[in-house]
């Protein structure tokens, strides 16, 4: 007995988890670095909660479509599932990943790199769900409300979860009301029953746990969005404030890792690259701090053209000490700066990305 | 089915994991600001690992004791069982815990505050087992040979991991051939069947997979002893060198986290604290960045002298940036200072521990 079970070749299994950052609520991220696949399996995908999770039951499965007046839809699950159904593979990227990098330094989840995930998404696109119905020419936002709520400091009593989306991005054919991840229901960490997606934008307006849809003729005012999820470039006032949309061109270096030391020889340098403007056109590679650049091979996905790129290089390291950057590029004629904008939430960091590496 | 799988209560269970150092070797290091146990169970005990694991058959079993010479005498696994048991609990720290805090910056695993642990080892003492054998009065050290090995740079062909102790601390009755954490059979990934656990000292001391001690007249000189696991105080040159044996005094605080936004109210700041000579006497604690200091209330384990201590204050925060410090102090009269001593490899890092919260 003492034998066999220590001795089992399960126990032998390494792999990698996910990269608490906290538990109440739980916030985690995925560990990037190790993740080579185009679907991030659930197990690795990131998880980013402002609240407690939330308690569902049999209501949990009606949507609301509203005009927030006089008309009021119930929508099922099962009638979702008898819909047409869209399939699109999506990263999803929380506003504050790589949050740990700004200089100065910022409060709040220190995201590292892992703060993005992608995988398959499948749903019912929103604009099929409102044909011929609540839509107004009077119609300005659509506003979304999760059933995750809790407490914000300077607000009282309990908030729920809510954010809107401007007509044209809502109506859009790939945003999506998703019920499947990966071919799998929606798992009750990323959204049980319904979740919106949103292509392109950073993961705030992909509203999870999604329970009312309700279309307003003005523009949407909630503490998700006009307080938090901007950016505020000052660091000692409030002024000049910028909403939080789309994803800024970025790209992580997987392999190596920062600080590692290596074996000289035959290396491969990889990692991804995505935007939220375009498609990614060129990922560039330094190994001398910037000085010259090489074009990295990029792998794309068949499928989507959402999905972030693969890309790598191998090359061959003598010994010695090197700075290895990458830096993406868009179709959009963006690409990654080499310092990130600051502001004082640190949201979209995308300078270049570093690593040092010593060979020995 | 769609409905039932994904709301199901138990995918809402949230806990830490353990974070990804390196695969190949694996190498993780345990989510220490999220334990708060005496015994960190297994799943959350850190990795570290030299080489691939090693591939265990029935002859693992038998643990091979020799003077190097004439005398060999193997001892099966059943044998130390019916042998008279110590139970200690006993942390394990890397040397290389915290090296990502040095500066100048130092390569090498990038383990931040988690490469330590500590659960409730049970095995024979060491100088039980030798009693009436192998030992002369020439002998000097005692060296402990693991079957995990593998290519390291400089060194041709296959090393195997080999450490040895000076006959003093070998001969300790707290230096165990341990069987068992936590009263179950060690786990393959920690150094199933045996593993030497030796107190006080950095975690290279306890050696895994242990199938071969050997009794030596001279010094020994092998890559993990004399190359490996040595403070190189120089940055340009390996003169002076040092080897790592007794645990610095050390702290880290738990929670809260830095960079953390905190609401305005009470918080508990806590942490441990331990030491590889003497015990811990003190931790002090301070909120001004090092103007004032207020000491912690201490709880400390009622059955090992080893174990690190847990801390704790309870404290009202009123709004403003903080910066917290923990600095331990030991029977020894050792503390933590203000800057760690640098060293290339990084190994020993104790500075006084430091978070930033912001209260809002």
């Amino acid at each position: 007995m003492l034998v066999m079970e220590g001795a089992s070749w399960m126990n032998k299994k390494v792999k990698p988890y996910l990269i608490t950052r906290s538990l109440q609520p739980e916030n985690q991220e995925s560990p990037i670095h190790f993740i080579k696949k185009w679907e991030t399996p659930l197990h690795h995908f990131y998880r980013r909660n402002h609240f407690p999770y939330p308690v569902l039951n049999e209501y949990s499965y009606w949507l609301q479509v509203t005009d927030g007046q006089s008309k009021k839809r119930y929508i099922h699950l099962s009638e979702l599932l008898s819909m047409p159904a869209t399939t699109l593979t999506v990263p999803l990227e929380c506003a504050g990943n790589k949050r740990e990098k700004f200089s100065p330094k910022v409060y709040g989840e220190q995201w590292e790199e892992g703060a993005i995930s992608q995988g398959k998404w499948t749903g019912v696109p929103l604009r099929d769900l409102l044909k011929n119905t609540e839509l107004t020419m009077e119609a300005q936002e659509i506003v979304f409300e999760g059933a995750d709520r809790g407490l914000k400091p300077g607000i009282e009593g309990v908030v729920p979860f809510k954010r809107s989306l401007p007509l044209e991005k809502a109506l859009h054919r790939d945003t999506l009301i998703a019920y499947q991840y990966n071919d799998q229901p929606l798992s009750i960490k990323h959204g049980h029953p319904f979740r919106l997606i949103v292509p392109n934008w950073y993961a705030m307006a992909s509203v999870k746990w999604l329970q009312k849809i309700e279309i307003i003729k003005h523009k949407f005012t909630g503490p998700f969005q006009t307080e938090d999820y901007m950016y505020y470039p000052n660091e000692n006032n409030n002024q000049e404030k910028i909403p939080v949309t789309t994803l800024n061109v970025n790209s992580t270096i997987q392999q190596p890792l920062t600080y590692s030391l290596l074996k000289s020889g035959i290396h491969k340098v990889e990692g991804i690259a995505w935007t939220g403007q375009g498609k990614i056109t060129e990922v560039q590679l330094s190994f001398d701090d910037g000085r010259t650049w090489t074009k990295a091979n990029l792998a794309r996905s068949d499928t989507s053209v959402y999905s972030w790129i693969h890309w790598s290089l191998v090359r061959e390291f003598k010994k010695g000490e090197y700075i290895i950057l990458s830096r993406a590029v868009d179709s959009s004629g963006r690409n990654q700066p080499d310092t990130a904008f600051w502001n004082q939430k640190g949201y979209g960091y995308n300078a270049v990305s570093k690593v040092h590496v010593k060979v020995e």
